[in-house]
């Protein structure tokens, strides 16, 4: 059973190559009558593209994501939405020499353990191009989410050692895009941008954290005992390319909280019911309370670096791999739409999911 | 769309509250053929079952599962095995204090938010008395992969500020059940056992963390985009009981590394393909790469405490709320085999989900 | 990948063999709230039981359904809802002759051959007993359809070569529990009578057809291309025991109607939408239309006869098969309620699906 | 929950309307390894295209698949295959009048119901021309099946009140083709077409029904209780246009028929357990017996005809509805290859599935 899909109301199917000749996808379940906003759709597939500044992959692509299906004068029809996003800027002989050999801690050896056969050309199916796709669904669900006033954003939170200076709480969200790392503290961006230059110049790669945010979210949303909304947000992250962790609201440091320190106070305010404190990151017992959702996913530093390093080829034979081609040295700026779209395509989609939780 | 169920082709349904008749689930999709070791079980379920030690919560539960189907003259026939455990030693009255008010950071307000209503009795299904049935599950495929040569342990590898003095390669499984507390380091382990009693006599609660390794996983699991190996390890943990955080292999920490640290090298080993490394904690691109897959999750305190914290009632009144009945301390030495058990369920599911792979 | 589920948002997962300790299931996504009537549970489940009339099978079960979860002071909360029967009026021992024969055109040689094993008694999972289960779905689904003007009634149109005097417009389906056979025409019911038993006294079986009406499915359930209701309702059917067709309205006699005569033409009737005719059975498009949904469902004659059959033993060899043990020398009388089960599961499902099509 | 996916391990999702920019779809779960013969899938193609003879709807339409993912150098990769489908000989003009018009029997109304708006233009996604992305889905299946020696062939065996002359069990498969009505029984068949445009030339329509044979099908196909073989196949065949009823071997006519006529009895045959009869179809106990499958699909005549006929506007009031455009007369012969494709699709998938069900 393939793994190609995501979501069980609202559902994203994904298909497509890095260098073979189109990427796309089936958005099924979108609720008819959603005025779509194009605009908004291209203003996310930008925030993804390649090319789009110094610190990010030199790959020349328009992402020009192409509906086929599903909308009628402006508006969904109910019916599935298939999109798809032709490539254009391929340089596959940037990739012949991977043809017989692995990159060390990629998804070159085992693809091929799996399947017998791999598109070797720029990491085929395996390549972080796959996410454009996830960017149209995520940019639709955001449309929908919008018009319930949930609102959803991302931010790099680290790159290696180097933190965001300011929290989740205090962060301003309208400084996210306002320079290329997407760091919305102005002074922790420009380190970042920083260290993401030599870390570049070397040859080598870095890793780091994005912290997302949603605002908005009604209580009740998540589906116990399996279904749980961090386990869903939790599946969605890690399935995003290079991500090896996640942490809710307090995360791995509350750990090493007591439950007298931890416990988040009820307090009535305004007639709402709120806590004083979010250390739960929103979700209580695998279902939203009310308060923002918090999360941090980890990324690990790029696999394809441009130096040479010591493999094999498939006959177990040492050999010396290097990088060509156009690679990112920190996925960190473009994975932030990302994540916002896999957050909007979670969320959506237990929101739907909860339309019939009650009588 | 409820989410009871976990798993594709091996699947686990679960049903029942903490004071409710009984728990119980249905296993669909165990492989005919396979003799059940119901000695193999019933070990499982007494390392999760409450009353074990002075560590944990003192409800006394022979938690006895019976098996209605699915098995004929002691094996698997393929037809889906339902199985019951009674609730034996109720204590509703406990809770009738809970009827109205909810107690912070737990479950209560936010079921409520959902369905409207809720079994307030010991957490009803939001209890963690649900995972006994998930140990049932676990405690089968354990079985079927084992016959594949697949071993499961999992450790404490932190209460609260303690942390294992060993690490995962480290440690010596055999040890883990040789103390109360489930780590397998001695010492460690009378530490955190030291730091449990204090906490529990001040009438709080305590977090820590929990080390998975899977051992003799073949190449090639995993289902690439969506259900990546680490993407369903970590839907299934998050949706244990407290859980607020995973990490594979090198996880948040690999986030401040370099490329050239962080990957993994290839070296032919005994005409294995193995890595000298093992920063991707055995996944690489969503599918397994031979090497051990590790993994830890951060469970927070327990958030019913044995002390008086201010709350409101459902009119929003405040109110105070102390914890009644029996509770743990420390989640963490019963929710070892639990993680174990979620492990080995995701394990078969994508070891059956593999079988249609290639042609 | 195993298929003890049915449904999607409203589902039904069951266990169980006809002589293991118990039957039961699990049914997720029913909506809170709902104050379960479990007098119109046992109303239904002593329609299919076994030894109700001289014209069904003897063996003696009462039937007993044990709720188990998901009801709390008499409503349903959101959780899933486990139930089981227990067996009771088992006899195996008239099955020993059947470990190492298969029956013709029973489902002993295909499930062996599937699984490598089987559990003879009774037919094992195979036994229509299984059916059981479902009609405690069905009766849980019929509880939340009557609230929103949804009646299901079905009734035995024909056995063998009798037909029902009446269309499914005409009968009165108040009487349909009137008589043993389900028939609402009452000489009918006699001449079907009279054939089931002549046929029983020869030691054979006969086969017939039941026709099911929906009332008050408002227009708009069903989900386009492939859950077409009508394509999921013959799912539902053609998964009971002994079915092999299905038609919608005019259905195989349809076929040799001209669209002139076939259409449904509209008509407004009192400020609502009406067709003259119902050819479509209530659907088009796959959609339900407004109008009663009327189908019929074809069951072949039971396979065990109480006549020496020439059959084979595994090894191959011609040997002798005769039923022993207590038999339905029809299962239409017993079918009425599982035919009600199955379409008020599928129905409930679409109505609960059909909650998020439109924003 | 939308319902445009098909499948459980092969699954085809499939998008697009008759007048839209594109069809296509996404075949998921196709084994790595395939060689791909592309020649094989125009084939299939073709016969279901418009335009093909004189008894069919004259749209002229290349129906060029371009794949866009999925294969590489020639083989498929186990990724997901994504295909589209250009419309080109689109005259949404033709469909103006239906706006505001809702033709009887028609997926119009049923559809606005449902989604509050629709596509109306040539049926939009209710149109038929979807079932050309199942013929893509289904030309791959049946390669994959081919290889297991697995072969699929359907055939006119009514049209109208007009019956094949010759039996499943007679008919020669190779002359299918040998005419545009698509009855491998000549003279059948001539009579057939004279009747076709004959209906055709009186502005009307008419229905008929297809026969299916699956030859060198393994026994054990099938999954007890709810994913019986024949209950698939059911839905598969109801869910395509016009589609009213199915039956399974002796059908409706066994209804009939007494037990010990019924039953088919074992014979060994050359090694292999045969049975004499196949009044079951194939199928026992929902799993594959290793006989031929055979099943007759029902479809209604066409609701768009060419004739005034009486019908009501959005506002209920009294309006005159005559087809526009190019319609079928017959939808039999074109739908022959949509009944192969998706018997083809539930074939390998449930031959996939049963690769789980032994250890």
């Amino acid at each position: 059973m393939a793994g190609n899909t995501f979501g069980h109301v609202f559902r994203l199917s994904t298909f497509g190559e890095s260098h073979g000749p189109a990427l796309g996808g089936v958005i099924d379940g979108c609720p008819s009558g959603l005025a779509l906003d194009q605009e908004a759709i291209r203003h996310e597939m930008n925030r993804r593209k390649p090319g789009q500044s110094n610190i990010v992959t030199q790959r020349k692509e328009g992402d020009e994501v192409r509906f086929l299906s599903g909308i009628f004068e402006g508006k969904t029809t109910g019916a599935p939405i298939g999109f798809i996003i032709e490539n254009q800027n391929q340089k596959p002989g940037d990739y012949d020499h991977l043809r017989s050999t692995w990159r060390p801690s990629h998804a070159d050896y085992t693809w091929e353990a799996k399947f017998g056969l791999r598109d070797h050309r720029g990491g085929g199916r395996a390549s972080a191009r796959e996410t454009a796709s996830r960017v149209v669904g995520g940019a639709v669900a955001r449309q929908v989410l919008a018009q319930q006033g949930i609102k959803i954003w991302s931010y790099v939170s680290s790159v290696g050692e180097l933190q965001c200076a300011q929290s989740a709480e205090e962060v301003n969200a309208a400084l996210i895009d306002s320079n290329t790392v997407r760091c919305p503290h102005p002074e922790s961006a420009a380190r970042m941008i920083e260290l993401i230059r030599t870390v570049r110049k070397a040859g080598d790669t870095i890793g780091g954290t994005i912290t997302c945010v949603a605002e908005g979210v009604p209580a009740g949303l998540g589906e116990p005992v399996f279904d749980k909304l961090h386990a869903d947000l939790g599946k969605a992250m890690l399935s995003i390319n290079a991500a090896k962790g996640i942490e809710f609201g307090s995360g791995f440091e509350g750990t090493e909280m007591r439950g007298t320190q931890h416990n988040d106070l009820f307090v009535k305010e305004a007639n709402k019911l709120r806590t004083l404190t979010n250390h739960s990151g929103g979700i209580q017992g695998g279902i939203s309370n009310g308060e923002n959702i918090v999360f941090k996913v980890a990324f690990k530093p790029v696999a394809t670096i441009m130096q040479p390093q010591a493999g094999v080829d498939k006959d177990g034979q040492p050999t010396t791999v290097k990088g060509k081609g156009r690679h990112d040295p920190c996925v960190l700026p473009r994975a932030v739409p990302i994540v916002d779209a896999m957050a909007a395509i979670t969320l959506l989609d237990h929101w739907l999911r909860n339309k019939t939780s009650k009588l």
